[in-house]
């Protein structure tokens, strides 16, 4: 059976709708009564007023003697007023006023005389006296409503003598994984077999929102099991969650849970990705389900869930930075969705944040992990050219983008290694790096996205690299060659050599399938020349289309078993233990934005490329050299 | 003994010699290994790296039939190519891919002949298969080390076959009370107690930090004791802080105990609040002695505590927004310290931020609760005058300062319930309230720091409330007087009117002691006028220099005994059950910035000021009249 989507409907109405559907049916807040020292960040259920007065009573501000003003009157600096002991008593700074004192006069302005003490200048009343209540009086309100009780209100809350405060009270989100192809992350994979691991993430984010999760074991695909599951955890739970798997060619038995222990509201939205969500409730019981891509589940838990938990927690979630930002690439849109496309931001020598996109993959978790802010594409928009201005939403804080060093262009993990020993060295270093392939590099510079970028560019003439590149694409400079590390490339194979290849023109055999990487790559560029230099024809060679991004990526093709052969580093092939057959020693460098090289996040980036500590793990990866004018 | 500061040592250079000495001795962050289920926020102790390929196996993209492509070559459309049962298999999307196939055709484009299939158009190899490693590949570093772990961090490390993952352990910070004159929140406090939440507040923000606080039992002023506990305490934390009674005129054994159990390094910070700060440390474990006042002690800890922290937990605690704001008043700073300033902060019509310098007083923890940023003045600065633009460091988040409205002006609890009625209507909504009296309300409508202020302003020839001052004062317009309620004022009077107070003019009387309101205030200006009415003379009244704010102050010393009356409104002298002598009706408005007027915020201020609830509210205060022309 495949899903039938009963409608299509706008977001914004569709949240609307179901928030109002949802209040009509009783959703509100739930309260608890918690001991102020407990209440640090909780959500105050009705407004907190002082019982008491805070200070509860009037108290010296300063070390002297506490008198009667009116017994000081007349004193000055040719009369002064002898006090006698009875008409004054010594206090310390903090000590009660004691009865029948209405002000302090500061030691240094007391002259003692054998008993008595002698004043030259009156005192006005309840001078240097910290008076009942100047923190707070008993009666004022601390905290209205829905507030959410920071660290200080907590001590305002104790010294106004409230010891208990109402608190919304978190609610329990129950999470039902089903499908009969998902197994537990702790269990070994099997082909067709998926990683159950977006409970963990549901759960990561209802957490920060204030409620607590509640995941239930993975149901099966039948479909008595997930009505039962499904009655559980509607009485069990204050809303409840169900994952399906993926919306298509697959048995989906969430819609008819949904509408057996409820009603279905919509089961269809307009946005990309995320379309498959089912809105429903059971009484005042949210029921969503949620679509199995992880990308798709965290945009309908973000753009549905998450008012439904703020009618529930009283807390206002949605407040996130928006900035407008220049888009890097051209980027389109279905017209018949909103969209929400994941960014990367950097900011270019204008100061201006440049987005970015992400692989939009629905199955593409990391692209939230990479993701510094979100396009919020209109459905009637068919997308944006480069250069246009858009919004962006902001997954990370303005400061810590603006700290970002932001690296394009070709891919090896030492960029990675380096990010890594810059975080340890600094922890508020961050880098923000993508992998575009060589020419990405050149590319991103000119457009002003990247700070930096890494490239392995070879001249098929002179045999030299990345030199006469740069030359070519910056003749008026701009930017300056670093040089990076040079590090072996060649062609991975399986293990043990099991079809005998002997050297690249053997791709070329019938038997074998090769696993090139993509355009503009370095290693791309590698390939043609060789192709070229052994008068080879791309077309003898079967999966030359066939692209992947990373040398990493390759390298799994190839250990998986669906390529015999591909170019990459020597480290990629050590990663999956394939046999390796050395073409040649290429060099890896660093292509920086002029204005970017002096600054600071460039200088700690190459001091760590030229460090012991990067050496040490080159060493451990295999297959670099460094180039000791550095070392 | 008073204190004895050795140091008053630069801020910075103490923070960083401290950390310096710190590191020196060895500290760094403890790790811990969790589950990944468990890893949600946490801090990475280590780089996390894919353990396996994501997916783990290649997969259908699409339903329809896996082939091998080479089989397909050839297809056209006038020439379809016939595969045989053998040569193909059918899959759904996710299903793996079957031994000796590497691609997929779209069921939509296989037409069926009898068991055979037809295929009008020739496959590229690894069409329509989501391969392995689209979204990490084993060998990829996911996170890099001191990175806060995500939610979606969490699916792809699962993905990535990451079970456990290396973070950083939360340090545990122990907190030590001490002092003679400090009592538990949850005992009836004496006079001369001191109601110790200082450990709460500083529990609430270590918890923020990610560390784990461990308060223990107050210590008496005993010197064994002190030092006792402090031993008890390194050895059982990571880092522990003393909070001191407050600074002078006390027995001091902090900077004793500090230097027996391990050394103190600056004793004395060039700050204010927070001067008597103690920075120690026993081996690599840091010693905080805090002054007792909670504002020095929240800036001690923010200042000094939050950059140790970081050092403990590798996360960035520091990065906050920063704006710049003109100063709404001139405000002076000693040139001995560098000063922290809480402000808080509304937007003028043009859209600059205006701040507004709160209370400073050390004591004020309630400033902190209303604090929307702090100013940080320099030590060689001496103040700023109004006008002057200043860098305002965020407490709160800009989005909800765009949405805040600020009042400035007399001040009314009705303010406060409206306040709360508004969280309640709509958990978005922020009310900033100041209470600085009618003329401040329009004070601050002219230098554009409020959209609205509360006035009560009675013309002494007329007898009339608020029109002529709004004539007077905005002679252009620019502002709108909304009626806002009428209410009762008058002399509120010790419970069983002890001293037999009749009328208004009794207050000269030599044997009562009055408390009045400060220069500017609606009730000022009443008694002032009711002074010359009555023909009385203001220096006979004992007490008439003693200011308060609000209402409630005023009451509260009444209550506490420490004056004998004083003018106020009704509902006050209700909550602090005194006795009242009606005096007027006074008529207290709101006065609107026009530009402000049309605005969604005051629009739903003044629906809730004409609401039922607010009416109810009302009259569990008592004194209030509404004006029916609203109801």
């Amino acid at each position: 059976m495949k899903y039938e989507y009963l409608t299509n409907e706008d977001l914004d109405i569709a949240v609307e709708s179901y928030i109002a559907a949802l209040k009509a049916e009783g959703l509100c807040p739930k309260t608890e009564r918690v001991p102020v020292f407990e209440a640090a960040g909780r959500i105050t259920a009705s407004a907190v007023y002082a019982h008491i007065c805070a200070p509860h009573y009037n108290a010296s501000a300063m070390d002297g003697i506490a008198v009667m003003a009116n017994k000081t009157f007349g004193a000055t600096e040719t009369t002064p007023v002898r006090l006698k002991p009875a008409d004054f008593i010594q206090v310390d700074t903090g000590d009660p006023m004691p009865e029948g004192t209405d002000c302090v006069v500061m030691i240094e302005d007391v002259v003692r005389d054998a008993d008595d003490v002698l004043l030259y200048g009156a005192a006005v009343p309840w001078q240097h006296v910290r008076q009942v209540g100047e923190d707070v009086c008993a009666g004022d309100m601390i905290l209205p409503s829905y507030t959410k009780i920071a660290p200080a209100a907590l001590g305002a809350m104790l010294a106004g003598g409230v010891l208990e405060v109402l608190v919304v009270k978190p609610p329990v989100v129950g999470i039902i994984p089903t499908g009969d192809e998902i197994v537990s992350p702790c269990t070994d994979p099997k082909p067709g077999d998926i990683i159950e691991f977006n409970s963990t993430i549901f759960s990561g984010i209802l957490k920060e929102w204030g409620a607590v999760p509640k995941t239930y074991p993975i149901v099966k695909d039948i479909k008595e099991d997930i009505i039962s599951t499904m009655k559980k955890a509607v009485e069990e739970c204050d809303a409840v969650i169900i994952n399906a798997g993926s919306s298509a060619g697959r048995d989906d038995y969430s819609s008819l849970a949904i509408s057996t222990v409820g009603k279905m509201l919509y089961h269809g939205i307009a946005i990309k990705p995320g379309k498959p969500a089912i809105l429903g409730y059971a009484g005042e019981k949210p029921i969503l389900g949620v679509p199995g891509y992880p990308v798709s589940g965290i945009i309908v838990l973000e753009q549905i869930m998450r008012p439904v938990i703020e009618v529930m927690t009283g807390a206002n979630l949605h407040m996130k930075d928006e900035i407008e930002a220049v888009l890097g690439r051209v980027m389109t849109s279905p017209l018949k969705y909103r969209e929400f496309v994941r960014v990367r931001i950097g900011i270019n020598e204008n100061g201006d944040f440049v987005a970015t996109p992400l692989n939009r993959g629905a199955g593409v978790v990391t692209s939230f992990v990479k993701a510094d802010g979100i396009i919020d594409v209109p459905q009637d928009c068919e997308g944006y050219e480069a250069g246009d201005k858009v919004k962006v939403i902001l997954l990370r804080p303005l400061d810590e983008l603006k700290n970002t060093l932001t690296i394009i262009g070709s891919h090896d993990p030492l960029i990675d290694e380096i990010t890594d020993l810059l975080k340890i060295e600094n922890k508020d270093s961050v880098v923000s790096s993508s992998h575009v392939g060589s020419m990405g590099a050149i590319m991103a510079l000119k457009r002003g996205e990247s700070q930096m970028g890494a490239i392995h560019l070879l001249d098929e003439e002179t045999g030299e690299y990345n030199t006469k590149y740069v030359n070519k694409h910056f003749p008026n400079g701009g930017v300056i060659l670093e040089k990076g590390v040079k590090r072996i490339q060649g062609l991975m194979i399986a293990k043990g050599n099991p079809k005998n290849i002997k050297d690249f023109s053997d791709i070329t055999r019938d038997d074998i399938s090769y696993v090139n990487r993509q355009k503009g790559s370095g290693t791309r560029i590698l390939c043609d020349f060789l192709i070229k230099k052994n008068e080879m024809n791309s077309s003898d060679i079967y999966g030359y289309d066939r692209e992947e991004f990373t040398h990493t990526s390759v390298a799994a093709q190839i250990a998986s078993g669906t390529a015999d052969a591909g170019l990459g580093i020597y480290s990629a092939a050590m990663t999956y233990d394939l046999d390796f057959i050395p073409i040649c020693n290429e060099e890896y460098d660093f292509l920086i934005d002029e204005s970017a090289y002096g600054g600071e996040k460039v200088k700690n980036f190459l001091k760590i490329l030229h460090s012991d500590e990067l050496k040490d793990r080159l060493t451990r990866l295999g297959g670099y050299e460094t180039w000791d004018l550095h070392m």
